[in-house]
């Protein structure tokens, strides 16, 4: 079942899904389990207080569907509105932009506003237009927090201000998959509607759990929403969080127990400390890069991403071949450019459950791969910046002092 | 982590989710990997060849998707039908009524046929409606195969015979949550246009995959369905089968590595000893519950279920004792009654992965906790009967001759 | 890599290596570490400290030793003894004839008292040896807590009696391979110098650990023992003990952790309620045998072991072809008969991690497979007694009530 | 039960225990099996030819003994030899220590060849001493291949020239506790009589399974060996061996099914591209250590080990401090300097299961830490000169070709 085995570890670089800790793999390594047992109820009562808190809210409501982030997508849309419902949506990168089509496919009246892939949403022309809805037509605003074709993170608190500088009822409705866990999230300050990510990005679990999150007033849309939904309906969850069951129908036991141990080694470590560990892999990814002499595909260091950068190659090199080769000679998985930037650039994803050796060691790979196909990089000029910048950054680890 | 910590193995025999061998945990102990590498699309492949023998198919094609058998139903209505459409549905029991309410929720036009729980789905209600029906507004038959609330197996070729005589081009859809890999199901001989299952039943992996296969009539189907489907879509699987990448989005790495150990433990056995021996569990739990002096919720010899058994407990007793009795006392999970049946039946799931002697601690349990609760059982009188019988059924293990 | 496949779970009844439970098979499923870092130190102490309660001892000091049983007889004898001491041993089976077999190749002058295989040690014949040796030749009495051939426990308290009585300083050995964890066993009360078992047995953990005991009696003996040792030495773990570091060797980080694991559970239920538990399996397995009609290879109440059930069968039977027919048409593990019980017996573990159903499924099989061999057994007459003694006996969970 | 977590992988450096691989741990994630079963002796029939493959020999005998190193040592030392037999044995740093020390304690007569440590052994005076040997007092020759303390590796074909020129009869005692696996290693043609090593190192298992092979020569010396053995003596396995089961004792059925599968993987690679990569690594390493002006403790080039490379800091520096802080901020595990070298080295481990990046991962931590621990060393340095070289040297994975 090895069809492609290689020495050592697997470099996991991809942004999503990324490498599980060995506590979750542990942790998930059970048999099924009765989900009517009063045990389940009781692990899920605990989970759904405890998945609040890496939303930041204390007054949302949260739903743990077994899907991937495209169903978290729908369910946030079906909820909330009907069809025919103006959304303005924001076109930056392949995510974003699979995100509007599910929403054009999904019969919503669309508005893209569309900027170009290495950019950030283009929030004055939200303005304008919230500016000039006086009549309230937009129902939602969509937006992903960080687009992953392009590490483009977007302000969230802008949107929210906007919003409130007009006073518009807009719903905020944000894609954070490759942000919650890993970037500054703030669901009840920034006043966001409803949040989604999945289980197998900065939480570091396999794939097949959407978590989604639904503010009071997304509750409230949900009884006027006219949208089709069945599985994806949330009152279906509703129903039977009232009962203390929990579960419309079958939760996978092993994602649920998966989920509990995440959570502790989040809390363990910190939040905030998450949220500070991603920042610094970032920004000592982002300086390899310019050790380089590469461009990282974000234009503005405003829209930086913490979670994944996007480096632009020079034309005379295919991108994908640079992941090929990763993958094929040093084990190194490696994102490819998608859709617009397709072997433009390449993708290191450097989000979830990772310290600096491995990310270091990462960095490392892609200086010999970039050699290998013929970019004219100093090697150890990537590490040697990076590796500058933590040496200064990294605190001791907590439970080792 | 463990609330409920009881000494000794859980004995699993709620119809769903059951028992996961140790093989498949194996294989599923494992990180993440980037789905997009050559390592993932081979392994797929042969995942969607070998998963067609499951249902007897050649000509089907085959989607593993992200979801549960809820999940499952609505990808199977929603690429075949378009709201409005007539669908003729059996209410038998809790999960063809959940499966009708979703039909209802879609916006189709159910035409029900409603039998006394404890009864198969009334075909000759069927063959009538379908004889009147000249101008073929019946578009689609949903039935569910095996009633897993009540453990009633309804006959498909029966179904299938009363188109064929009546030349009527409906649709076939079925149910076979808790079927397939158990019962006896013949997607391309009984002419079935969509079957599904979970993998959490008889193919004995943890909950999260739905696993559904399409004729290529159901295919066809999804030219003119015109139900609003984004996550379920097919077109989107075979958009990225004909790539040779096949996943529109990311799949659970590790559900698809178990499939694979779940295949091969079902292919070594060989699927037609995995049913018979089915049978063989199925039938000793019946003549047990004959001991026992107790009756079966099914109805007629004609209906029983190879998977799960449904028995009926004496009015002045409360079945949810039995089950909360049994959990409580001796570590054994059973299924509880639903719906119309709550408190009057409790039910033994008797599939997936499972051999003699556990059955027969099951059975030696039950009788316990029917003497705890006050039933007059004579101890030891159901496993006597269900080993007289198996002690001559049972065959050596081939592997071990 | 699995030879001899069959369905559903083994049911492994021999009297160890014994079923791992869950909790433990996760807590060992990780990588190595570093044996010098500051984690394992302090996880051994905590385990030092901890395995001490299953010894019920308080003045003792423990070693974790990587070997097996034999090797942990090899460390008791040879840490406290010199060659051509004498030693007073007990041969009434299998385990205790190694033992013996061990003593005499390490060069102890043995004292061996026999007796019928099926009866105890003959504590008369000790007491005259321990009369006469007024000049205190008896250097150690080494016992077999329980022969695991047999099925016969011997009772230590009187061993001390006859000791207290005469005033005899001999060490007093014993091996508690398939007993500690099961049968009531004390240490400090009865006095006992070295107390020994191996992780496989009552433990419930894979093979590998040695754990041995020793009181300070125990550790001055080794300043005169002259026995030639190395691995085995105690005072090189000793001096690991003082400088903190605890290992004078690579231990496995995997059985460390699966024995804190394994010592978790058992606390969890209650040491003393383990050993109750044992007594109800084990004295409703002896009921079945009662009611097959068969005879219990030990010949006296007073010695019949909670942990190992030996059942004689009539001499026109083959007890090796019970064990094989379990084993290939059941999928049940049972002990063959050994040495001078050869053919003649078959054995039944019931230890370890294990409860009431887990034994009744076994009880049937073993019935299933005695009717398979010619013996007019009844079917489920084994069963109906075991159960209706466990159903009155047997209280409920305590975390689940 | 983790006391000490810090976010993502540990890196794991010393020299053994070493990392698993993923397909291990799966392998070993399993219940316990009765070793008398036939499915038992089929795997270990297997396992026992196919180990030889890792002495290369054709002609010796593995015995898989549940034990260390040390008692693998012990093993070698009991079986062969008899109490006051005169050894040459050599002292090159730890480990030969350690060994040297035991042959003391087993009461045989010692002629010591020291070296200093960072040196090999001094085949000059091996070669004098077998010179003057006429009467052939000399029984046996033992020598550490891999010293891990100081990262040197002895010539064992010299020895072997030795023997041969004088004729010599001596038996051939070889610790290949670091080098089996991962250095060129060759039983029958350097005429090793016994080879020894450790589930935990180049094999890449977890700690407990003493691998040990005796050549015919050897065999035939434990007929006349009176060093007293039980636990340790090859007889009582070749006994079962004869019987086709195999095992004197209980095997962990855990570590037979692990190193099944480190077989598999290492024939998957193919023996000699094992050897490869850790010479690969080695040299990475060792240029890395040039790179940051360090010395390697190892005095010459002919000397230089490919499983560990010790590295000596300038005196002003306490090279513990080093690994402690490695451990502490980075999650990095070094080995310490042992005894004489206590502070004055630390040790990188790269053997087993082990890739290219990890290895640079580790290298830009051990940088990192060094200008922690103030040592003036330019980041990036060890890296740029360790990528040079792998990124020339480096194959692709044929597999992935």
């Amino acid at each position: 079942m090895d069809y492609v085995y290689g020495p050592g570890r697997n470099h996991l670089f991809v942004p999503g899904p990324v490498n599980i800790p060995e506590q979750v793999i542990r942790a998930m390594n059970r048999n099924n389990e009765d989900y009517r047992s009063p045990a389940v109820p009781a692990l899920t009562k605990v989970l759904l207080e405890d998945v609040k808190k890496i939303f930041k809210t204390t007054s949302g409501t949260p739903f743990l569907i077994p899907t991937t982030g495209t169903g978290a997508w729908e369910s946030a849309l079906t909820n909330t509105l009907s069809p025919g419902d103006r959304i303005v949506s924001f076109l930056i990168g392949q995510f974003s932009l699979l995100w509007i089509d599910q929403q054009q496919r999904l019969n919503f009246n669309v508005d893209v506003v569309e900027s170009d892939w290495g950019q950030g949403a283009n929030l004055d022309v939200l303005a304008s237009k919230i500016a000039a809805d006086k009549a309230h037509t937009i129902k939602a605003i969509c937006i992903v927090h960080n687009e992953t074709a392009t590490g483009v993170t977007n302000n969230l608190a802008t949107v929210r201000k906007i919003l409130d500088h007009y006073q518009h009822p807009a719903l905020f409705l944000v894609d954070g998959v490759s942000s919650i866990c890993a970037l500054d999230f703030r669901m009840d300050e920034w006043g966001i509607d409803v949040a989604l990510t999945g289980s197998q990005k900065a939480l570091s679990l396999p794939t097949g759990m959407g978590i989604v999150c639904a503010s009071p007033k997304a509750l409230e849309a949900t009884k006027t929403a006219k949208s089709v939904r069945v599985f994806f309906d949330w009152n279906d969850y509703l129903k039977f969080y009232k009962m203390g069951t929990y579960w419309p129908y079958t939760p996978s036991i092993q994602l649920l127990y998966g989920l509990r141990a995440a959570l502790d080694l989040i809390f363990e470590e910190g939040l905030d400390n998450v949220i500070a560990r991603h920042g610094r892999l970032a920004k000592a990814t982002r300086l390899a890069v310019e050790a380089w002499g590469l461009k990282n595909c974000t234009q503005k260091e405003e829209w930086f991403s913490d979670t994944v950068t996007a480096v632009v190659i020079p034309p005379y090199i295919d991108s994908s071949e640079i992941v090929r080769r990763a993958w094929k000679r040093y084990n190194l998985s490696l994102g490819l450019g998608l859709n617009k930037v397709a072997g433009k650039v390449f993708r290191i994803g450097h989000l979830g459950n990772l310290n600096e050796l491995q990310l270091l060691g990462c960095l490392a790979g892609v200086e010999m791969v970039l050699k290998d196909v013929g970019y004219p990089v100093k090697l150890g000029s990537g590490v040697a910046a990076a590796s500058a910048y933590l040496s200064n950054a990294t605190p001791l680890i907590p439970s080792r002092i």
